[in-house]
């Protein structure tokens, strides 16, 4: 099932860990973020196209994460991504977050969406829309 | 009961603030991990005596977020951090973010963080530790 | 002459460093260009309101930085910022970020920008425009 | 000449653009500061290593950065990062940042870097340093 699941690897940075020496946490949120916009570009149908030809954003309403081991300086992780839910106006993303060459994990992060519609004037409204069919199918 | 509740004002930047015109939502994750610290501070045991003096770090384990609503450039922000749970080695944060204006929620957060000791050359090495009982005393 | 000088103060956090445990230098670039949207704001002419009600952006065309010492966790620092030249299209913004407790001086920063239009869906396309007379007075 | 020049292309994201939809000016400074890492790896001496191994940092001192044209949320930038001069302690690393569809210009950056020493619990206080001649010869 093409599109299903996407992959990337990150290599942890200098700048990307902090005094601890190991990756600053609220960076894996930003590469959270960053992994479900590559999912959707992989299934087909880019976050980036539903906003500028629908209008239709999908700002995020839950986040759990849950960090299960550290990552440092020169460390590749992988961020594995697929849809955990659909439903008719929000969706949830599931990331497993892991190390290359050990493969032990290190965090587990549910994001859920909701798709929205906003004024073009008006960035702070946002009315709950149905997912496009397509969006759904793309992933199927 | 003073230490207790710590709350601290932020200006939503342009720098803060994504294509859609709202805050970059891992931004919000930043200032809470920021509002962690400043809960400590404000109580009179900083994080960062903590790890200077005993060598006792707290990191993340758990974090979970309610997005309600959202923030735009120039808006005010508060944000309210107190301890939800002291347990023998861990303890939880939560932070409640609303609008300075309208009062308006914006976010509920809560961190699990755990009490570690780390070796001085092994940052991934994170040992669970009792967390003292003057920290525990200073937020009474 | 209100308005000519802002100054805003800093506290170092902990996820504002680095594993060499001093601030991860990208972080002042952020400092500053916050810095330059206090400096108009302060002066009754807000970068927000340019943007809003006339359409005119104020992006960078040059920066440069000299680094002249370190910062770390829990220094507070002050940015002074002010105009340091103006064009018919284009101003020099500079900046002295110095620590509050010693007087030491951490970084001198310039910064041109130019006044410039964009079409509502032409975010690339940067047409340079003259500086408002309204907004050179601001600051005098 | 093998490892005189680094080659490294960046997808923008979604959360690298602000509210004016292009980027975020200082995260260029973040990818020009990771570039430098990048360029010393691919020549075969990481800056991690001068670290753990001989105590070296490489922190910078002058950064200039002209910004030629803007990138926007999809593109691809391409960093070429080579050393641009060589002093007994100092060094400059020069960037030129395109667009990897147009090869429009995007900036050019020079990072003027000295190698310095520190003590393990003094992060401030900042040794210059001769530049390993390994690390030199790395780069012919």
């Amino acid at each position: 099932m093409p599109g299903r699941t996407n992959c990337r690897v990150i290599r942890i940075e200098f700048g990307n860990c902090d005094p601890a020496k190991i990756v600053y946490y609220p960076n894996y949120v930003a590469w959270i973020d960053q992994s479900t916009h590559h999912l959707f570009e992989a299934a087909g149908v880019p976050l980036r196209e539903l906003q500028t030809r629908l209008g239709l954003h999908a700002p995020i309403v839950d986040l759990s994460v849950k960090f299960l081991g550290p990552a440092a300086w020169g460390d590749l992780i992988e961020i594995e991504s697929s849809i955990g839910r659909w439903g008719s106006k929000s969706f949830d993303v599931v990331h497993h977050i892991s190390d290359v060459a050990t493969k032990a994990a290190i965090a587990e992060a549910r994001e859920t969406r909701v798709c929205v519609e906003t004024g073009p004037n008006e960035p702070k409204k946002l009315r709950a829309q149905a997912i496009p069919e397509a969006v759904r199918q793309a992933f199927v």
